[in-house]
C-alpha cells in the first residue's frame, strides 16, 4: 500500500491557540491525515472550548496514549517551554514530532539562552532537529524524528534573502534592511493589553527593534552576520499576514529582470513560492489563508538600490501551513497534499 | 491692537476633502481665526454636503469675493492642477495663500514635470513660494505670500533625517532607508478600487516603491542624493497616521543617548516635536488627531546600526495641522494657537 | 457513469466581482466541477486582472461558445440588468443557469419594478425560475433551467423566521423586527464614497431602512405581510459576514429549549444549518468563508420576548456558497460537494 | 468673581482606563478646570504609564489629599466596587463626586444586587445620588454632592425613547426593541480574550441579550416596563461609538415629520442633541470624539412601523463627555464649556 492511500492520524497539542486551530482546519481538508486533539493541562478550558463547539477525538498528551492510538505525527503548537517538556515523550512514543515553537530552531543552548532569555532544558535534542524550511533545507526533513518548524518572520525573510546572497548580488558592507510587518495573530492568543482591540486598531507600533528572537534564525539560514542585518517588526491592525520589505545595495546586477530571474531560477520547481513579474508586488490579501510565499522586486540599476517585497500568511506558510508541508515530507505524501 | 486680539477670516478651498475637513475642524477651535468655505466647481455636490449637515459661511472662490469679504488667508486643499489655477487669483487678492498640494513644493518646473508627470502652469511662482516646514525652514514663512505646505511623508522624513546629516553621523555610502506606512486618508477622498474598504481591510500593500512623488521633497530638504535614499510607501488599513522606520549606518556615534541628544538639541524649543527617551518608540495612536511629530530611536553601537521611528498624523502635522501652524506664523499669531 | 464521477465545466460571468471571485475559489476545490471564466464587456479590464494574476480558461459569454465548450452550468454573478440580458442566451445554450442577482427572485414584473426601480426586460422567465434556497424550497431546484440564487439578507432571515411562523409561535400583531448588519463586500466591488475605507472604518451606518430591495424576498418566503416586518440594514466595518438579530413576541412557547427545538426539528438533516444550544449565540467569525448558517436564540418566557440571532457569510451561504449548493442539486451531485 | 473666571481643580480616579484618559483629554482643553490624577492602588502600574509619557500633577486618592489640594470635583472612572469604596471618603472631603460606574445609578440595593450580581456596600448613598442625564433630569444635578453618570447605552436609549412615550405615540402592547451596537472601548481596558484584536476584528457578536445590566436604567428613566423592552447589545469591530436602532409600533402619528417634531420640540434648547431631517440618519463617525447625541428616524405611516436611529460616542456623551457636562452644571459653569 502506498503512502498516499494510507490514512494517518496526527495529534495536535496546543490546539486551542491560533496556530493549533489552523492546523486542525487544514487537516480537516487533508486527503490522507485525520487530526486528533491532544489535551495538555488547561486545554479543556473555556478558551479551548470557545472555538470547538463541534467536538472531535481527544487524547491525553502522553506517550502511552499517542502510541496506543497509533498516531504517526504530533504537532506541538505550544510555547517553547512546553515544547521542551513534551518533545522527548512524544519522540519516545515513536511518532514524528513537528514543533511550531522556537524551542528547537537554534543550534546551541547558548544561542537559545541569549535570544529566548531562558535555559534550554533539552540541549541534546538540538543537534538532531531538522530545520523545516523545505524550499531551502528539504533533504534532512524526511528522516528526522524532530522537525523544528521555522519562525514566521524567518520563513519569508530567508526565502527572499538567501538567493540574493548565493547569487552574490548584495554589497554586504552596506548591510541589509528587513522591515517586517505582522498581523496580531502572530502574538498568540494569550490576552494582553498589547493585543487588545482598542490598542491595535487604528495603530501601528514597532517592537523588538534589532533584537527580535527571530533574528538568529535569519542569520543561521541566510548566512548573514548579525552586524549586517537590520531587522525590525511592526504590529499591524490585521488578523493575519506578514509583509517584509527588504532593502539592499546591489553589485553584479543589471536590471530588475535579472533580479527576478534569481528567484525564478531558485524556486522554479517549488509549488509554494510565487515570483511576481516586474511591475507587480505582493500584498497580504493574496496570501491570506494560503501556504504561498509571494515575492516581487523593484530595482534601480544606476544607483544599485534594490527592494524586495515578500508576503506570507503568518499562520499559513509562517506556521500551520508549513507544518503540514513538513508533515507531508515526513510521511512520504505529496508535498502539496491538503495545501492547495 | 495686537495680532492676538484681532479676529481673522480664513478661506478653505477644497473643504470637502479630508484635509479640508480637518482644516475646518481645527479652525473651529482656533481662538483668533474663523473658517469660511470657498466654493469651487463641484464643491456643492453631494460629496461635499455629506460631511456638512451644519452649514457655515460660503463664498465663491474668486479674488473679488475673497477681497470683499476681508479674508486674510486662503488654504488650497485642492489637487495640484487646481492649486496652480487658483493660486494666482488668490495672491492677487492680497491674501496669504497656503497650498496643501504638491504644486509649489519643488523648485523648478523640470523637477515638477519629472515627478508629477504634468506641466507646471505657474513656473513663475515656484521661486517665491516658501516651503512651510517651520521646524527646519521657519525664517521665510512669515513674509511669503505663497506658502507651500510640505507633503506628509517628507514632513516626518525630513524632521528625522536632516538632523542626522547635519550632525554628520551617517555613513552616507551605505545609503538611508525610509520605510513609510500610511493610512488610507493619505490617498484622498476620490473613490477608487485601491481605497475601497474590501481591498484595504486585512491588507498591506507597497506602492510607488523608489518613485513616490514625495521623494524629491525629502532630497531637497534633507540634503540627500537620490541614489542615497531608498524610500518606500505602504498602505495601512487605518484611517489616518504615518509611521516611518528609518535605517542608517552610523559613524561618530557612541550610544543611543548620543543619537537622541541630536534630536533633543535640534528640537529643544519646538512645541510640536516630541523626542522619546531610549527604550520608548512612537506609534500612531499617540499622534492621532494632533500636530505632533514623535521621534524615537534604537542604536547598536558595536555594529553602527541605527533605527529611527517617526510618527505623525498625515492629516495633522502632515497636512491641516501644519497648514494652521504656517498660518499662525504668517499672521503673527502664537505658533501653537488652535493646535494644542 | 454516475454523476459523481463525471467532470463538469461551470462558467462564471462576472468573475471579477466579489461573488464571482468566491465562486472561482470554491470551484477550484470542487471534486467534480472545473471553473471557466466568461468574458463579458469590461471583464478583461484592470479590475478583473488585479485579482487574476494566474490565468485560467476564458470564453466569450455567448451561447455558441458556451455550447461548444460543453459547459453544464453558467453562474451569472452580474448586476440584475446584465443578468436579464445574458440569461435567455445561456438558457438557449442548454446549460443550467444560476443567477446571483436579484433579477429573477420576485414573482411578478410589478414587484420587480417597485423594489428595483427598473423595468423587468424578461418577465416571461419569472415564472419558470426556481428560488434556490434548498433548505426551504429544495424540490423545484433540480429540474429548473433557471435557478435564482436568493439574496444574502433573505437567506438568513427566512431560515430564521419561517420555522417560527410555521410552528405558530409568533404573535404576529406585534410585528417582527429583523435588524441586519452586513460587511462591505455585500455592496459589491464598484468603488464609491460609501464603500471607501475611510468612510466605513470606525463607522456603522444604517441604510435602506424599511425599504431594502431584499424585503419582498423575505415576505415571499416567510409568509409575513410587509406591514408585519421591520427590516433594517447596517453597514459594518468588516469585509464579509451578515448577522441578523430577530425580535418577536411569542405565543404557545414555554422555554428557550422549545424555541430551539423548532429549529432543530426543521433542520435535523440539513448539512449547512447549525443550531446552537441555549446559552450560545452565533457570530461572524464562525461562519466566515463557509456555507453554514448558524442559529441561536434567547427567550424570556414570562414576558414572551424572543430573540433569534442568525449568521452567515454574505459571500458564502449568502451568495457563492449557496450558488454552488444549488449547482450540486442541479447536477445531481452530493449537496455538500466542494463546500465542507 | 463669577464662576466662569475662577479656575477649578478636578481629580480623576481611574485615569488609566479609557474613560479616565478621555476625561483627562477633555479637561486639558477646558477653559476653567485643570485635571489632577488621583492614584489609587495599581494606578502607577505599567498600564497607567503606557498612556502617560508626559506626567502631570498626581495626588493620592484620599480625602485629606483632595481637601488640602483644594479640589472642587472628583471623577470616579473606576469599577463599581471601587467607586463604592471611594465615594464616601470623597464626599466627606467636601468635593462634588461624579461617578462614572454603575454603582449609584439604580435606586435600591435590591435592584443593584439583581443586575450587578453583587451586594451594594453603600446603600445609604443611593437615595441622594442625582442621575446625571441633563437633557432629561437636569434639575437635581447642580445641588447634588454625588452625581451618578449614566451608562452609555441608557444615555442614547433614553434620549430616543422617553420623548416617544411622553408624546404617547407608542403602541406599548407591541413592545419596543432597542438593538444596540457598541465599540470595544465600552468593555474597558482590562485585557481579555473577548476584547483581543483577533477575536473582535472581522467579527460581530451579540452578548447579554435581554439581560444587560444597563436595562434597569433604561426602564427607570424611560418609564418602560421590563416586559415591554427587548434590549440587545452587539460588539462592533470599532474603537468607540454606540449606535442604537429602536423599533416601535406607532399610534397617534401621521408622518415622519410629526415623529421628528417630537424630538425637535423636546431638544430645541439642548446644545448636545442634534435631530436629523427626514431622509438623513446618524452614524458613528459624525459623533466620534464629541459629546453629541444624534437622532434620526424613519416612519411608515400606513403600517405604523417606526424606526429611530440614535448615535453617541460611548466615551463621549456615553461617559467622559457627559461627566464633564455634569461637572459644568455642578460648578455653575456654562454647560458646554470644554465640550464644543
Amino acid at each position: 500500500m502506498s503512502a498516499e492511500n494510507k490514512q494517518y492520524l496526527a495529534g495536535i497539542a496546543g490546539y486551542a491557540g491560533y496556530s493549533g486551530a489552523d492546523l486542525e482546519r487544514i487537516l480537516e481538508g487533508h486527503p490522507h491525515v485525520r487530526p486528533v486533539l491532544l489535551d495538555h493541562r488547561e486545554d479543556s478550558s473555556e478558551v479551548a472550548l470557545l472555538n470547538h463547539p463541534a467536538r472531535r477525538q481527544h487524547l491525553p498528551c502522553t506517550s502511552e496514549a499517542v502510541r496506543e492510538a497509533g498516531l504517526s505525527v504530533v504537532f506541538l503548537a505550544t510555547p517553547p517551554e512546553v515544547s521542551m517538556e513534551l518533545a522527548p515523550a512524544m519522540i519516545s512514543a515513536g511518532v514524528k514530532v513537528i514543533d511550531l515553537s522556537g524551542a528547537f530552531r537554534l543550534r546551541t543552548p547558548e544561542r537559545y539562552q541569549r535570544w529566548y532569555k531562558q535555559t534550554h532544558t533539552q540541549p541534546a535534542l538540538l543537534a538532531s532537529a531538522a530545520y523545516g524550511l523545505p524550499e531551502l533545507c528539504r533533504e534532512s526533513i524526511p528522516r528526522a524524528s524532530l522537525i523544528s518548524n521555522p519562525g514566521c518572520f524567518p520563513t519569508s525573510a530567508n526565502l527572499a534573502i538567501r538567493p540574493l546572497l548565493q547569487a552574490d548580488v548584495v554589497e554586504r558592507g552596506a548591510g541589509i534592511v528587513c522591515d517586517a510587518k505582522s498581523g496580531a495573530s502572530g502574538a498568540g492568543k494569550k490576552p494582553s493589553l498589547k493585543n487588545s482591540f482598542c490598542e491595535v486598531q487604528e495603530n501601528l507600533s514597532a517592537y523588538a527593534v534589532l533584537e527580535h528572537r527571530h533574528v538568529p534564525e535569519i542569520l543561521m539560514v541566510s548566512g548573514l552576520e548579525e552586524s549586517e542585518l537590520s531587522f525590525t517588526t511592526q504590529l499591524l491592525p490585521v488578523d493575519r499576514g506578514i509583509l517584509e520589505t527588504i532593502y539592499f545595495r546591489a553589485k553584479n546586477l543589471a536590471s530588475v529582470d535579472e533580479l527576478l530571474a534569481i528567484y525564478a531560477g531558485q524556486y522554479a520547481s517549488e509549488p509554494f513560492v510565487r515570483v511576481y513579474p516586474a511591475g507587480k508586488l505582493p500584498d497580504l490579501r493574496r496570501v491570506n489563508r494560503t501556504n504561498f510565499c509571494d515575492i516581487g522586486a523593484v530595482f534601480d540599476a544606476p544607483s544599485g538600490r534594490g527592494v524586495v517585497v515578500v508576503a506570507i500568511d503568518n499562520l499559513g506558510k509562517g506556521a500551520a501551513g508549513q507544518a503540514v508541508q513538513n508533515m507531508n515530507l515526513a510521511l512520504g505524501l505529496p508535498e502539496t497534499a491538503g495545501l492547495l
